[in-house]
């Protein structure tokens, strides 16, 4: 038996099996999405996440297939002209990468990738950071394993005013716990922290994300263009607020996520989060001790789940490769660095489907080797 | 046990649940979409799509989330400023919506709900065939049960030379047999004809399709504006042709979709095709030599793969929902009619995944009542 923690897709939630058998049993991939049943699943996923996650009345959410595509709605449906990107890493700079390429001017915030975000890189507030519609923040960067600093949030707002502020918690969510006071939006994919198959993602927003799609929409229509078709906002909110998708959507999907918060609400997300510290703390003390990895990320910006560490190549005589290998001949699949990094750096997912009984193993594992 | 006879999401088809067992078992949720793994059943999907509707070599395939999307990619990718809609059902008419939504002039060529279209309809081009940049065929109108005249495709290609055809096959493939000669693109998502869970859409499309959404791409750029983002046609294209997709996809769904691809070349599409007429042949006669029920298209244009009937109400003593109640007793669910005529009409689809004896078994009761 393999178990994977890579960080993402990674090991699945452990009841997910249960909840497909169930699903396929109650043959819920066959009824219409617009039927009662098919709301009523959708009205209990809704209602889960907003426990697990403590979602203010006030904020939004709908489904989207991935993170990827969010990236792409948010610029979209809430960004004429200029925004501004934390970046400090692969995933960061992609979403950069999305608004250049939908025509919009980007600034960025840069920090050299596993470099953690200072007080001083918003000391001085860039010329247009007035303009700027929309500040991505990278509250986990799943590429070098470097996690925001939730103190600088009420900094980013008084420097950015103007700024709808989106936080991407792709694979740090639902251990991360949002501070809904300092943030307009919010976004994960579910094949990481919440164990699930590929293919769904949720992104959370306030009033004012929606308000700035309706400006913004009425601005367009006057020039010919527009937010967007099935995903212009206001629509995909009024289908949501029923309960609905405008397409068909992953049902599935819909359906097991609703399932796992159920879970993790019964196990307890406070009990999630303190063993995700745990299990974190002793893996980042193996690291610390190995004599072939060091933790690539300085301690206070320290990702709890993602974890990244420099291969020490020069005091090995197996490549990388070859000891992974070895890690997953005792059963356990880690994931290698991102890019670039991929021969020089290993990434260890801890997630909630990863019992301590995985870590530790895992831990024995690296200080073996 | 229930059956699901609904026009989409639909019963699952039989081989479903052994297929996802499987990838349980051998944890494909949790490979990465980056690894050979992932390559391999992408390149094993498009394979087994590839044979069993002859795609020729020279057509492109990508994978997108839903039908809905396509609808929005083709018009983001490929249409500057004009296209014309072949409407006659909600679907249909949805894309045009789609089209105008995204800022597009859009003619339609209209014939009444449940009409189909005939030569006459595309004997006097509008004067701005020549500028259509699109022209969308709806191949099978999964709202009303009409099915598109293939003779008519040549006549099209005729009086819109400019235009590239797209045409909606999501509720007759794999039983419509596509002629690529005749088309530029072609779509459909998985939950209906394939009969897979939702949340997973195919657009094959030809290099022309491909050359139009580069030079927009560069039409664009100048203007500050762009064709999307990481589903611009030729950045999707290319992670495609290495088997891969831009973002973290639908794994599993892509993975069903080539083992039921699989599963039906062992049984031979002509079987299910041959099939599909005998069981279409049956449900019709027995709408026709029913009492309370009669075909709602003409025979020409009967989809074999939706069938409409319309309900006399005025022959029953109980209403259409007490009807539809008797068959679900009886196990098997079929649609109501889509939108307003839902109370006036029933669907029922005829698909790969039903087998003779439950169309059988339909008819019968069909008769009974």
């Amino acid at each position: 038996m393999k178990f994977y923690l890579t960080p993402g897709p990674s090991e699945l939630y452990p009841s997910v099996a249960d909840h497909l058998r169930s699903a396929l049993r109650q043959k819920l991939t066959s009824i219409s999405h617009r039927s009662q049943t098919f709301k009523d699943i959708y009205a209990e996923t809704e209602k889960n996440l907003r426990l697990l996650l403590a979602i203010p009345d006030h904020f939004h959410l709908v489904f989207a297939s991935s993170a990827n595509e969010i990236w792409e709605r948010i610029i979209q449906n809430t960004v004429a002209l200029h925004c501004t990107h934390l970046v400090n890493g692969s995933f960061s700079s992609k979403f950069a990468d999305f608004a250049q390429k939908l025509g919009k001017n980007t600034s960025l915030i840069e920090v050299p990738f596993g470099k953690g975000f200072q007080a001083e890189n918003f000391g001085e507030p860039a010329n247009d950071s007035s303009q700027t519609e929309m500040l991505a923040i990278i509250q986990n960067e799943t590429s070098s394993g470097v996690s925001f600093d939730e103190n600088l949030m009420a900094l980013c707002q008084k420097q950015y005013p103007t700024a709808l502020i989106q936080v991407d918690a792709v694979s740090s969510l639902p251990y991360y716990t949002p501070d809904f006071t300092r943030l307009d939006g919010l976004y994960f994919s579910v094949q990481k922290g919440f164990g699930l198959p590929a293919g769904l993602g949720v992104w959370i927003f306030s009033e004012k994300v929606l308000e700035k799609a309706k400006t913004l929409q009425a601005q367009l229509a006057e020039k010919g263009s527009s937010i967007g078709s099935y995903h212009a906002l206001p629509d995909w909110l009024s289908q949501a607020q029923n309960h609905q998708t405008p397409e068909t959507p992953n049902v599935l999907g819909i359906y097991l996520l609703g399932k796992v918060c159920g879970d993790m609400l019964e196990r307890g997300i406070k009990t999630i989060r303190q063993e995700t510290n745990y299990k974190a703390a002793l893996l980042y003390d193996a690291l610390e001790r190995s004599q072939l990895f060091t933790p690539f990320v300085a301690p206070a910006h320290r990702s709890k789940t993602v974890l990244v560490a420099d291969f020490l190549a020069e005091k090995s005589q197996k490549s990388l490769s070859q000891i992974l290998q070895l890690f997953e001949n005792e059963g356990l699949i880690i994931g290698k660095g991102y890019g670039k990094y991929k021969e020089s750096q290993i990434r260890i997912a801890n997630f909630p489907s990863h019992s301590k009984e995985l870590a530790e193993k895992l831990a024995d594992l690296i200080l073996k080797y």
